[in-house]
């Protein structure tokens, strides 16, 4: 017989049909109540055993994580908490799970010990929601782009190109460790490795995106992408999802317009999708937040705070302008910044970006035009500003909690800038002529963007740590599963 | 002025209206019929150039590659071959090309040369119809599982595991190949790479989606895949995107019936949303074709050939079937197969496969229950036949010119078997206990197939090298851009 999702039938009313569900114990009470799951939805599906004609075998094979099938009748409940459930009249065990090595028992764990099982978190609430969401998302990214005309391009993942510029590679080889080819003069013989010279892992399909944006007009990418950084935070992935638009023909303010656009398109389509998902996330906020003192709880619950993104314009300022705000804020006035904010041309650190987000604008903001000292080489330079100062097109957009969730520019269009842009930050020209070629052939003004996509799976589900979003999470001395 | 893709204008009835129209020079005829393109449609617009008032300079610009922004009226075309056409009234030079140095001149180029210029190629027809429809392929992907409440998981690209089993892997470290650590014994100390042990790129997420499919029911994944494997062949890519979905409670049968019905969707969608595209790569075929002798040519065209492919179910037959079948075949009989098929466990090769699909049934073919001994570790084993003669519930689905395009199997899902038939394998169980938890923990009946997402874009645009349908293809000795 034909199983069905627990998730129809939480919400059927053909009460008297017979059914089938497939699923897993999540708790069997006074040899009665089972709670099964199949992880369709966060709820369970409650099962009326017959305790005096159900095997007593079977009654003790009903533990935690034990795989089911039942038969049975769906019914009205009597009992609170559900509407419908199922009355058994057949129970057959898939696979046992031992209650005594079982990890995942129905109490609450650390986020910390799940992370540890992380191929079994999935069977908890939490990670089915976390889940559930991250997947609505990506649908909401695709369908986002469809709609408007976007071309999916898939950016490679092996590159040959060590200028990307975003970071720290790692590298990709098929040489034996233990037996190095090596050139006369000691260094290795690249020529006898799988692609004949060094290659890495991408830290950005832009470069390439770039190519493809100038011949289809509007491209996307939504791939991995990988930074060998020892950074072990909260907001650090070594490999991560990025989706990178490119648009020809875009300046600045389309970049802008675009990516408010698309924020608040995933925001909604989440809201709309996962209501269930995000009820519990909510809860399960508000619950971790209760051990942390009053001030330092969220203001707004998490659906409060999605819907204030979507109600509100994102603040748009320059770098410039920001500078001036924090140099007279209160927290730098009385020296409470890490890293005071003294002249123009400093890097924002996250204290900063969080001040202007948090405490003075409160929403996100859209940085601009930051000093081009401090950005990559492919950004279009602006005219000198009255004072000579150099500033390029660039964007960051800020979130609450997350800091930078997207990066993005117009891009340099015309050959002779980029080139003499890379000249002075030592960007070997002569490996990226291909680059180079879309500003010698029918170049045009252009820009994009690139939205980590894991640091909008924690902004949307109000989890903490970046590992609690991604399935299996690399960092630094973990590629565990 | 906004400006109106050239998509939009081409359906456009808006006869009077001023536009803008921004693009790529593909023709300059006459001094007057400029023919511009930008990546929007196959068809490019055709813009009316008044030579009388036009600057001689810009005349002159106007060279293919080009870029400009053009001013003008929409009006009803006098000529033939289009219906609307622009009347420009002003003409700006965006970006130039110098038709000396451009290498994307008005006139056939070989694949081969477009692969050269992979960064330049999009800006022909044909790249533009086989990219558009990878993009509606993979946009149609995700429609099919979303609406059916699979979850996409994005499994790790980064593993530690090296028991997929798939294929040769590519390491990734960042240990510094110059001076590399080592132990006492000489061996590399691979405590200090970044994940403090050995790591390569994933040759398949399925392990990885079976952990998730036995809490959430039903997943997919669609990411990159790679392959060190030195085949110069044109069905091989180094890295290549899969499609892995994974359901709980499915059987072979179920298996296969997903899969079908995953072919014949993305099929349907490509025909649907993809006319003009799909059309013009019928009739490139068709021209491909006219240089090869009449019986090399193909018996249907491409739309022919996708419609087939809808209208009839895909032949299922087991591997011993197809084995008898092959055995009394005239090729076999005539000793013209290379590979002679005598007996039973002979590993099938391509020309078994394509005499089976394109000679026998003439149509898909999915064959099942292969010989254990050729097939993976974590395929269920089926009963012995009334021969002793051991197969596990495989199904590979063989595609006319392609050959096999889904790869998939029943898994393995009872502990004492598993653990078993990986001791017979050499498959290390300690450092796969995780995927071991998976049978220990509440197992079920469960299933899944791999898509290689290049092959069938192969299939659907009627190109004959895998290179020609991911952007930027990796292959031996090949990682350019």
């Amino acid at each position: 017989m034909i199983r069905t999702r627990i998730k129809e039938l939480l919400n059927s009313t053909a009460y008297g049909e017979e059914v089938t569900v497939k699923g897993w114990v999540k708790t069997f009470r006074n040899n009665q109540f089972l709670a099964v799951n199949d992880g369709s939805s966060i709820s369970n599906i409650q099962v009326v055993v017959d305790f005096e004609h159900t095997d007593e075998q079977i009654l003790k094979r009903l533990t935690t994580g034990a795989a089911v099938a039942i038969k049975g009748v769906l019914v009205a409940s009597l009992g609170k908490g559900q509407r419908v459930e199922v009355k058994a009249s057949a129970i057959e065990i898939l696979g046992d799970s031992d209650p005594e090595k079982f990890p995942l028992q129905p109490k609450k764990h650390s986020l910390e010990f799940l992370r540890e099982i992380a191929h079994l978190r999935f069977r908890t609430n939490t990670f089915n929601a976390v889940f559930k969401v991250r997947n609505a998302l990506s649908f909401a990214v695709h369908r986002f782009f469809n709609e408007r005309g976007f071309i999916y391009m898939h950016t490679p993942i092996i590159t040959g190109s060590d200028a990307e510029g975003a970071g720290e590679m790692f590298k990709v080889s098929t040489l034996d460790f233990d037996h190095l080819p090596r050139l006369e003069d000691g260094t290795v013989n690249y020529k006898e490795d799988f692609f004949g010279k060094p290659t890495n892992l991408t830290v950005s399909g832009q470069l390439e995106g770039e190519l493809a944006a100038l011949a289809f007009g509007n491209i996307y990418t939504f791939g991995p992408t990988f930074r060998a950084e020892n950074s072990n935070t909260t907001r650090h992935l070594a490999e991560f999802w990025m989706i990178e638009p490119e648009m020809a023909f875009y300046e600045l303010q389309d970049n802008m317009d675009l990516a408010e656009e698309l924020l608040k398109y995933v925001i909604r389509y989440a809201l709309d999708n996962c209501t269930e998902e995000i009820e519990f996330l909510k809860n399960r906020l508000v619950e971790e937040e209760k051990s942390k003192p009053q001030q330092e709880r969220s203001e707004l619950d998490l659906i409060a705070k999605l819907n204030f993104c979507l109600e509100n314009d994102f603040e748009r300022l320059t770098y410039t302008e920001a500078i001036a705000i924090l140099k007279r804020s209160k927290p730098n006035q009385k020296k409470q910044f890490k890293y005071l904010i003294e002249d123009w041309g400093a890097d924002l650190q996250s204290e900063h970006e969080r001040y202007l987000v948090e405490k003075h604008f409160k929403k996100p903001v859209i940085l601009t035009d930051y000093p081009a000292d401090i950005k990559a080489f492919y950004m279009r330079m602006n005219e000198p500003d009255e004072q000579g100062r150099k500033t390029v097109r660039a964007m960051d957009i800020l979130f609450p909690g997350i800091g930078e969730i997207v990066g993005g520019s117009q891009r340099e269009e015309r050959y002779d800038k980029l080139v003499q842009r890379m000249e002075e930050m030592h960007i070997p020209t002569k490996d990226m002529d291909w680059f180079l070629d879309t500003r010698r052939y029918g170049s045009v003004p252009h820009s994009g963007f690139g939205l980590g996509f894991e640091r909008l799976v924690l902004f949307i589900t109000g989890m903490t740590n970046i590992r609690d979003v991604i399935p299996f999470p690399r960092t630094p001395k973990n590629a565990a599963f």
